[in-house]
């Protein structure tokens, strides 16, 4: 009994069972059934549901069991969705039936007080008990593409993940949720909740060990463990980056993490020291968490150096680009190489800044962006390029609000016209970007929706865009320094 | 001839003429002659274009004059977008016609070297003997709505302002229509160029005497007579707040700055000493230019305090939301109070935190979102309320990709619910803010988009929505500090 191997139930189950499964579509028991099905899960799913009316109605089209131990085939995972006092109990169901990988979704545990905490202890000691583990309780559910044609999404909360290789950790559902939705290509996802069988380690331990697993990304709250984590984190670091989000880091933050997850804090010192040894990226903002972690999988190689060049739209932009990258420990060298010069400035007026920044002078002609983009690509004298991204230009011009028939002509021609141009100019931007996978390129784009489609263009081709200098240069100097961690370690 | 009022002629033109108008889709000209039909102008424009073509073809509908002196009528503005070369002799052109305001639009003088520094020295010498003042060059152009029935966008960039009371004058075009954008209603807005005849310091100088305008907000690379504006930002600042963006502020930032604008950048010390001791809204970033104008506007009157009463839909974003205020100085207070407990309690889950932050712990009863803020908003213990803006969901979810057909369904119904959802929710969640003028309420949206028209319905009421939580918090900050200057000096 001791020989089941947890994790391959939990990530690769060949079936999964809903206790608590509803048709009702306001509850999060319907939520989940329908979540199994919209993720591509083509694998059987039985519905558990103990009342009457599904002795012969069925949920979503799945036909509905009163218990688990009704079901036919043993059950490799059991979703847990039932009210708060009957947990305990369906999870005895659950070594009744002999399951032995469960996720617990509902709430109302160890967050909320020493009464609740009790509870929690239960059903610990029925897991052990019953050598079953389980995520959570007070988790959104998880994700898993092990196996990529039949993925599984076991959860609530509204997301449609794809199979890919970043593997999510998260004691917050609301930043698990955001990460998938933004990342798209998950291998594994963990809403951990309180951790009562699984700990926040364990899950960064398996992605570490996991072939399939590129990026591992996490947001913490408080590390129960953190001499494991100590232990694990520089070996895992050395062989894939982990991109690490710790909140709870102030007097107040702790307070509010404590009465969410119940997790204990640690002190700031603590996690800066874990950080920094172990060559752990950390994202200090939510938006950073996102982008660092879409960053250390399309920039790798990671950037050699912090020489920047920069080609802009607009003046103004160029001037604050520059402050931005030398305010962030980046480098905006000089240009004086007369034949980069005279190759540049064969695309623009003569009035042109002849430096780098290299300033397009808001010229109409877009098609001269590539066309730079590519020189500057070649030079051998920046080691990272920052340009615009000429995507969700067409959104933005929808609207504009012109009051004469010739202004809303204009304004329907240019519309039309930019969401042409720019997905033309995204695949041209597009394909220079990946022959160039030697040099770091990052397109900003100031008015990026993760809500466009138009961005998933770059996506797919693993070009990262951005929406913020400030961001950017943030998440650039990361990434060198964690080269410098790899190399200094020899792992590069 | 001294007693013209230069600055009625630009901000209040009676007519406006366009010296190098064309109707070659493709050119700065045409883009002109568009920009000032589709902004509203409804009094006479006269093209001026000595090309053959146009002895019997029109402009946009638009008759056609060889020169400036072949206008019947006395023109009160001439935009001049002509070639480089031939800039000098246009303005002269205007000095013989008698007209003594100008935009002058095209580039290539000062910022490119010393040979074409000499031709704007000519263009100051015409304007002085002739007493013609001019905006420019290099400039994008003007935007004024002194006459709010027939507003003048007299420039060139994709924007189309309306009516207000937000002046901008901006040392880079790109800032200057990203800020024109994002902020809608403009009372002035003045992309300053190469200043050779009217500078930075004048244009606010002047927006610091017009009633009409409310709020300035000022992008600069480099000031040219910075005692003047030490002698009038005090005196403005405390009748009206300045928000204020420098750029140029490292080396390399310097350094395009001066090929961008040719402008002198100043040492950081200086400008920082500017700032403090004159009460200006300083705006470190690009986002915080923009929303610090905004948060000047709708968040008057400005927090007395800073305690910050927090409420999110997640429990994760209300521990980060914590910690980016305690991070930015700001407090978020454990609350004791048996009775707002239980009020807010009636509608939450027993799990809820029972503290602050409020965590609705993700319900799906989004109701209960606006009848919680009510409450406190009406607690005497907070001075700010930070809490989620449901905008910008539908969209969200219409990017979602599930794989079978209940999930396809689901996600149609979801889309359709929350598109209904969100405008019904602004709209209560609107008047719930507005009710409560006495107390700071900052909405925070983080997939928030500009082109998103959903978020129009916030902007029209003056309720604030942001994007992400640190840079929220730089402004709330940033707004108690310019309370603090003006109760300091007894303006308030």
């Amino acid at each position: 009994m001791s020989n089941i191997d947890h994790f391959e139930l939990l990530f690769n189950p060949k079936n999964v069972a809903v206790v608590g499964a509803t048709a009702n579509e306001t509850k999060v028991g319907a939520m989940v059934v329908t979540n199994i099905r919209a993720c591509g899960y083509t694998k059987e799913i039985f519905c558990v549901n103990p009342s009457e009316k599904y002795k012969t109605r069925k949920i979503f089209g799945l036909k509905v069991y009163q218990n688990l131990t009704s079901i036919p085939s043993q059950v490799d995972l059991a979703t847990i969705v039932v009210p708060p006092d009957a947990v305990v109990s369906s999870l005895e169901d659950c070594v009744d039936a002999g399951i032995h990988a469960a996720v617990i979704i509902t709430a109302g545990f160890k967050e909320v007080d020493e009464d609740r905490e009790k509870i929690q202890d239960d059903l610990v000691r029925v897991s052990k008990k019953g050598n079953i583990k389980f995520v959570g309780p007070n988790s959104m559910g998880i994700y898993s593409s092990a196996n990529r044609e039949s993925p599984l999404h076991a959860g609530m909360g509204f997301m449609t993940p794809g199979p890919g290789d970043i593997s999510i950790a998260s004691q917050s559902g609301s930043f698990g949720t955001m990460l998938c939705n933004y990342l798209k290509n998950i291998r594994y996802f963990i809403s951990t909740g309180n951790e009562a069988s699984i700990l926040m380690e364990d899950y960064i331990e398996y992605f570490g060990r996991d072939p399939g697993t590129k990026i591992i990304s996490i947001f913490v709250e408080g590390l129960r463990d953190a001499r494991k984590f100590h232990r694990i984190a520089k070996e895992i670091a050395l062989k894939k980056p982990i991109v690490f989000f710790k909140a709870g880091v102030t007097k107040g933050g702790k307070r509010a993490a404590s009465s969410h997850t119940a997790s204990i804090g640690g002190s700031e010192e603590i996690y800066s020291g874990l950080f920094k040894q172990n060559g752990i990226l950390r994202a200090d903002e939510m938006d950073e968490l996102i982008f660092l972690t879409k960053a250390a999988k399309f920039l790798y190689p990671y950037p050699k150096g912090n020489r920047v060049g920069i080609l802009s739209g607009g003046g103004g932009f160029g001037v604050y680009l520059t402050d931005s990258c030398e305010k962030g420990g980046l480098i905006v060298p000089q240009v004086t190489d007369p034949d980069l010069i005279s190759r540049i400035g064969k695309y623009l007026p003569f009035y042109w800044s002849r430096n780098n920044p290299i300033d397009t002078v808001a010229t109409w002609d877009f098609s001269v962006f590539p066309k730079i983009l590519k020189i500057i690509l070649d030079y051998e004298g920046f080691d990272i390029i920052l340009t615009q991204c000429m995507a969700g230009m067409g959104d933005f011009f929808a609207n504009y609000k012109p009051m004469d028939p010739y202004g809303i002509k204009r304004k329907e021609i240019m519309v039309e016209m930019f969401q042409k141009l720019e997905s033309k100019l995204a695949k041209k931007q597009i394909s220079i970007v990946t022959s160039n996978p030697n040099k770091t390129t990052v397109l900003i784009a100031p008015g990026f929706s993760p809500a466009n489609p138009v961005f998933d263009l770059y996506d797919d081709a693993q070009v990262l865009v951005t929406s913020n200098p400030k961001g950017t240069i943030d998440i650039l100097r990361k990434l060198i320094e964690y080269r410098k961690f790899l190399e200094n370690n020899n792992a590069i």
